[in-house]
């Protein structure tokens, strides 16, 4: 079955579409990507993102962002299946984040009905909602598809995404769904891209190469390694709520110093991300062998080192590979969510999300032109 | 196959909920009821509905009604299942209309792919987005149900539902989709509620007892026959918007003196409602032999004795009778528009939404237990 996966981040910049062939191959699910493109929203849809983003949207606003998004979406897939001229039998989109507070609801905007009926072709969407309907997280919702694709028979494995967040899939030698272990590990690029942005003024630390030129303030790391997020059990789950601009700020004017470089915040932010991920593959997975490294954090390569490094100081044996589709994978892993929910299969992992049971995910949209 | 429909108007009341059993006899669909309640809304989800009305509805507050909606949905069929001791095989939820403005977008909240996990059960949702991407009003969607249910083999008839507006399905005998004729010919109960509001404080003219104690207004019903609505040719549709409040008490305080009795004022507005209905009829259908009447305005015999004198005036033909199923059949319409999408039959008639082709309706979750 080919499927387009299509994914939206919460920076509300592009929509990444993967278009992939899925298939059963010896009992195994085996995704292939064949096309991939990432295309910038429309500067309107980004303004009504944005406003969605303030407390007072109207209603007129959320709903025509619902319909907006789907238009953006239908346009994005065409532009990739004309480029690659292909056709995707159906489509998943995740949708927009605008709203998202388990136990009570959560809210992937971006009207699957109508995306299908533009495109006369099958959607599957709002992957989120039947799990915190069930008392889970609604997320993470990726673990099913690192063990469909990353599990391995004979290496213990994790699968790491560093995204805004950093998040990990646990995976032991051919370990079943069941006793899969993932969880955030805390920030991921959040707070580098804070230190960045707060004395370089720069978006990111490109390839860590701020950071690379600085140094730990060994106090401002003390203090924000004794947040009670990094000691707590699995599973966890944290956001930008927690890790917030205001309290990087707060801690940036606290512990930097006007004598001492400024590079030495970003170090200190990176270092943050580096030691929350090496202490939480030391505490719940010292077996590791592979760590397989996706998302944005993958292609900077000092926090990649710092890493590696921290690992190999705690005797671990785990080496860090970046995955071969570091930038696809989240719009890989709705793809094969949507073919999950059109295999009437479940896509959630109760014991990850903490979902009271199983669920076939989302809903599907047939409005195929008749 | 049993399917629930749940049905929720814009009074914000109560949930209504129809059990049919749907099949295919002598490659017709027949539709069945066999169980039905109204069940009101809890005060909490009321407060909701009209807080999500105002302008500044938050996202906490639009997303946690979604939830909430399924919630309200899943206790009331539930209630009616154990009621009656049955169990729909799938729901059709429409959920509630808090924008509809096409050919921009459609709202109606309610998250089937929650609802869906919380019972356990098949559920459609989302009727309206699809025709409404399609270039359509995304309604009337009721016509293709009076088709399947009331289109006779000899007879001509109307389908009239009387609700705040009022609406005909214009079926002549054997009438094949492609050339019903469906529209909203203006003011059903609106005005009357409204003038039975704001001259007696009273929710409604009950029976019509108020309307039948009192004479027309003449010059106040002529200024209302010039709203350029009732000369419209059809497809038209209109709703609130054009029928405020507002407008009624205009026309209240310019026509109502103060010796004449108060209740002139909602006979005015009941002879405007049987008016533009007869009127619509006559030019419409003059064939019409039956008019198969539903909706609360049903139930108003001084309304209902208007529309036959004044068709009988213009020597029509045409007898009311009151559908067996008047309050129910609205949630029976959505059962059986959720019994086309699974059969993957379409459920818009473009002719009369003037979408631009047919379409599959709404979106299916199967959040079954596994």
């Amino acid at each position: 079955m080919r499927i387009a996966g299509v994914m939206t981040g919460t920076s509300f910049d592009a929509i990444d579409v993967a278009l992939c062939d899925i298939e059963q191959k010896g009992g195994r699910d085996a995704v292939s990507l064949f096309a991939f493109t990432s295309v910038p929203f429309s500067e309107q849809t980004q303004d009504l993102l944005a406003q969605s983003q303030q407390a007072n949207a109207s209603l007129e606003e959320l709903s025509d962002l619902a319909f907006a998004l789907a238009r953006e979406y239908a346009d994005a897939i065409t532009a990739v299946e004309r480029q690659h001229n292909v056709h995707a039998d159906a489509i998943a989109i995740h949708g927009q984040t605008i709203w998202h507070h388990p136990p009570l609801s959560t809210w992937q905007i971006g009207n699957g009905s109508a995306l299908s009926a533009m495109l006369g072709r099958t959607v599957i969407s709002d992957f989120r909602s039947a799990d915190v309907a069930l008392g889970g997280q609604g997320a993470p919702l990726v673990p099913i598809f690192d063990h469909a694709t990353i599990c391995d028979n004979r290496l213990h494995r994790i699968a790491l995404n560093i995204g805004g967040m950093a998040n990990v899939t646990i995976m032991p030698p051919s370990c079943s769904l069941d006793s899969l272990i993932a969880f955030d590990t805390g920030p991921g690029n959040v707070w580098i891209d804070a230190g960045a942005r707060l004395t370089f003024g720069k978006k990111f630390d490109n390839n860590g190469s701020i950071a690379q030129a600085g140094r730990v303030i060994t106090p401002m790391l003390a203090e924000m390694k004794t947040l009670p997020y990094f000691a707590a059990e699995p599973p966890k789950s944290t956001g930008r709520e927690l890790f917030t601009l205001k309290e990087a700020q707060r801690l940036i004017t606290k512990y930097s110093h006007p004598s001492s470089p400024l590079e030495d915040v970003v170090t200190t932010m990176t270092e943050l991300s580096a030691w929350s991920i090496a202490d939480h593959v030391m505490r719940y997975a010292p077996a590791t062998q592979e760590i397989i490294v996706s998302g944005g954090g993958s292609q900077n390569s000092f926090l990649m080192e710092r890493i590696a490094l921290l690992l190999e100081e705690n005797h671990s044996p785990a080496q860090l590979v970046v995955h071969q589709h570091w930038q696809e994978k989240e719009a890989m892993a709705f793809a094969y969510l949507g073919y999950l929910t059109l295999m009437g299969r479940p896509g959630n992992v109760p014991y990850v999300t903490g979902a009271s049971r199983m669920a076939i995910l989302g809903s599907v949209s047939r409005s195929v032109v008749l």
